[in-house]
């Protein structure tokens, strides 16, 4: 049938052609670990990727290479997503928390050719070379005396940036982040520039990013972490401001949002936690604030209250590095303005809803094959599907989706009826007492409400009768001298009676994950030994 | 490579699927010309639309068949949308108010097999039907007993809605719409399921439609005009309520506004003129309504200030039916926060930036291969691309546009540095005063910002000296009883000395094309022999 729209790829260079021609005056700002601050914009990031890219053809790097990077949140790092992009490689964010032997494995499972490492990452570089197999170069964003590698500007800065980006398939690969399990050697998911793009366009609406030329957005999300959520992407789409910050510390991040008028934030809930401390401990607020994405685990309610009362939307989003990452956020239901203020906060506590693109079911926890309704009562395992779903793990000899494509997520979660997603556990976590589920997760969530309880992590132990009984491992906030008996108190009523603890334990620290989550895995194997009371 | 992301054409399917099943109660309000109303909601649209997909296959219409309507906004009119799609087939949309030469040549150009049309527009149907040569089968939506034809609802009703939609690729067209070009015959913009679904998805951002789950839009551009800006599919991808009118009265509108509680609404500037003044004679006011899309052709400011005043946000939007149609909005500039009222309506009164995907640049009037800078002087012909942007239009045989995919808009304008589009005029009606160009639609603007002036129209009127002179055409508002003298003192100052008209006629009407613009050709074959009195 003659007759025809225009041939248009979707390729992720698009964005930052986008960016540089209608925004490119607009700031992308970086505070470095040093105190420093440097300030390019959108047409800088997007010259400077151009030179990279003549860099990397220098070094004959091409299609479907890989790129790495070990390197916190900065400019020259998103210069780099473009550049790696742009020279038809694959961009590779490694998670510089990951412990030696998973770093050994991710940079030589992916043939990674090149690395690009901030300098406070060094030490680790140095002492992973002689075990990196594949990797040819290294490059140190902010090199000082002592480093031997080149520096990043000096490497690009050789180049003028006269050049064209790398063409080709929609369907290729652009980008690869590895998952960190908690069992098995990780897995890597490889990104496509059609999938990145769909993800990228659909994360503006208001009910995701909510993203337009007046937000100026400071991702406390790592830029290794789960393809930074997409937000280097959506960004560029949007012609925001960015504001990155190479360190973490609640102060800074405080400092930086109030002084650049920061819109927008993303992050886990352990972040707010450290800001709401700072915040409390100056009197400081953030008044520019509007929108804080909030995702990675679930965020406990009196979180969630606090934002919503300062005037913060709280985008609380369900996602893995599986789904690009975005599933579902808590976006503003229909009857939102006929709600209590206790009601809007109920609903954001949820995990929300798809947005179009991400379909959703559970299934039985015993038996996959039976679906389970949306009643807002059934819990069973989250299964998920859509065009930034992955269908296939880098190298695997098959699909990780079944016939239809639906992909196991390994949560555990109740569907409600109008699909808002309520997530109750991972599937390895979930505690099964007497042939019924108790939520992990949601008793974890009661007991950090309670104003002494720093960190909380909920396991199961064995037990000769129930099969397993929940025992609760808390950490104390400093100072805090509150007992198990006041902490079940607080419980009680909270949660269903029979989900209430058989044992609270106090430790100092609970182990956490290389992307900062609770390890279930290392705190079930301290816990192996231990007996309870009624069941030795 | 081995590892890959998920299969999913886009398809426009997945649109209604994703409405139905996520949004499923969310509803769909008609309120018919006779003021009936009926009340469905996104799982009914879609099982009507299932339905009618049966119905097309049993008249053995399928893949790549066109399916006419001819009809006002209703919710059987999206039901066809989707039916049509669904079946695999080609929805053209027809505009009932072409004359009936351009009815006979669109609907056996495009060779429509099936008409689905409005009662109100069975004696059009009469009058065409020997003349419609490719037509086999004839369906109304809402027949009366003079109406020999078979009712939709009958049609649809006789299928239980069990089966699958099409499948088919990407790249397939979905959808028909032809320009009522001002010389020579229509042409047919045949839109593919890609084009429309980026195009769908990218209209969901803050600074388009900022649709979410919230959204009531009442969208007065008809479903027939442009693809009805795409808000069909958008609308779908959102979940949002709609309400339909199948009449464009101006108390019926504000009546289901306020009735509805309307947020959004979309519609060329004369329909907002009809608004104002019912909402001056009876004092109404919409309260809920905080959205307004314009577009069509440029709204005067003292209209974008006045829905401004009421915390209305303007959407001033440029597109054409070659452009599915968004190509600009006027959406907030990054200093939006720092602007004054006067300057946010300066900003909302030029037609806005581009969206991501459209690219535009403007060419010299009279050498097209001299571009010319942004430098928010230069004017020139305005020329797009992007990939909901025309290549070719239906079965001609050569492409629309240059070798490097730019479109030709037949729209001056000028570029301003940050990528702000100012249109001019349309190249056909740009006047050439002594070797410079005077904008025909700045006049108009001007003058209709005088109290006493309905419309205005500016032609070039040919002149001896200077190649041609503006004369402008006024339509009173009834009861006035201003001057030429009165006009031309209101307009001085408000555009350059030598823009001021050589003279002023007043009429009682202007003519206008079937889309209801001004029809420029049509007042220039009026006044073709008029003479200036200072060129006789």
């Amino acid at each position: 049938m003659l007759g025809a729209m225009q041939d248009w790829d979707l390729r992720v260079t698009h964005l930052i052609d986008h960016a540089a021609r209608e925004y490119g005056t607009r700031e992308v700002v970086t505070r470095w670990a040093d105190g420093s601050e440097t300030r390019s914009d959108w047409s800088g990031i997007r010259r400077d990727a151009l030179k990279m890219t003549q860099a990397l053809r220098r070094l004959g790097i091409g299609r479907g290479d890989r790129v790495a990077t070990l390197a916190m949140n900065h400019g020259r790092h998103l210069v780099s997503w473009y550049g790696a992009v742009g020279v038809g490689g694959v961009l590779h964010t490694i998670n510089p928390r990951l412990f030696e032997g998973q770093l050994e494995y991710i940079a030589n499972h992916a043939e990674d050719r090149v690395l690009i490492y901030d300098a406070a990452f060094a030490p680790v570089v140095e002492a992973m070379k002689p075990r990196w197999t594949t990797i040819e170069h290294y490059v140190c964003y902010d090199p000082h005396p002592g480093i031997a590698d080149i520096g990043f500007e000096d490497w690009i800065g050789a180049e003028d940036g006269e050049t064209e980006w790398a063409g080709g398939d929609e369907r290729d690969p652009c980008m690869l982040c590895y998952t960190s399990g908690t069992t098995g050697d990780p897995k890597g998911v490889l990104y496509e520039h059609r999938s990145t793009m769909l993800h990228a366009i659909t994360g503006l609406q208001p009910a995701i990013f909510d993203f337009d030329a007046r937000s100026v957005m400071l991702p406390v999300v790592p830029m290794f972490h789960a393809a930074s959520w997409g937000l280097p992407w959506s960004g560029a789409a949007a012609g925001i401001k960015f504001v990155f910050s190479a360190v973490n510390d609640a102060k800074v991040l405080c400092d930086l949002m109030q002084r650049e008028k920061v819109t927008h934030s993303a992050g886990v809930p352990t972040v707010w936690l450290a800001m709401f401390q700072h915040m409390d401990a100056t009197g400081e607020t953030l008044p520019a604030l509007r929108q804080a994405v909030i995702g990675g685990s679930a965020a406990p309610r009196f979180m969630i209250e606090r934002l919503m009362r300062a005037g913060v939307n709280v985008a609380h989003a369900w996602g893995m590095t599986e789904t690009s990452p975005v599933g579902t956020t808590g976006a503003k239901t229909a009857d939102w303005d006929d709600l209590t203020f206790d009601q809007q906060v109920d609903i954001k506590a949820l995990q929300g809803r798809v947005s179009f693109g991400v379909e959703l079911r559970t299934v039985d926890l015993g038996d996959p094959a039976i679906v389970l309704p949306r009643d807002g009562v059934s819990s069973g395992a989250l299964q998920v599907r859509g065009p930034w779903v992955i269908k296939r793990y880098f190298k695997a000899d098959r699909d990780a989706t079944d016939a239809e494509q639906w992909f196991d997520t390994g949560d555990v979660a109740i569907l409600h009826p109008d699909g808002t997603l309520q997530l109750t556990d991972r599937t390895k976590d979930v505690i099964k007492s007497g042939g019924e589920w108790i939520s992990s997760v949601e008793l974890e969530n009661a007991a950090v409400g309670h104003p002494a309880v720093a960190e909380a992590a909920a396991i199961g132990i064995a037990h000769p009768r129930w099969d397993e009984r929940p025992i609760l491992v808390i950490v104390r906030k400093p100072g805090s001298t509150a007992t198990a008996e006041d902490i079940r108190a607080f419980l009680a009523g909270k949660v269903a009676r029979w989900w209430l603890p058989d044992a609270i334990e106090f430790v100092d620290a609970i182990p956490h994950t290389g992307t900062g989550k609770i390890s279930k895995k290392d705190l079930r194997d301290q816990f192996r030994d231990y007996r309870l009371s009624d069941a030795a």
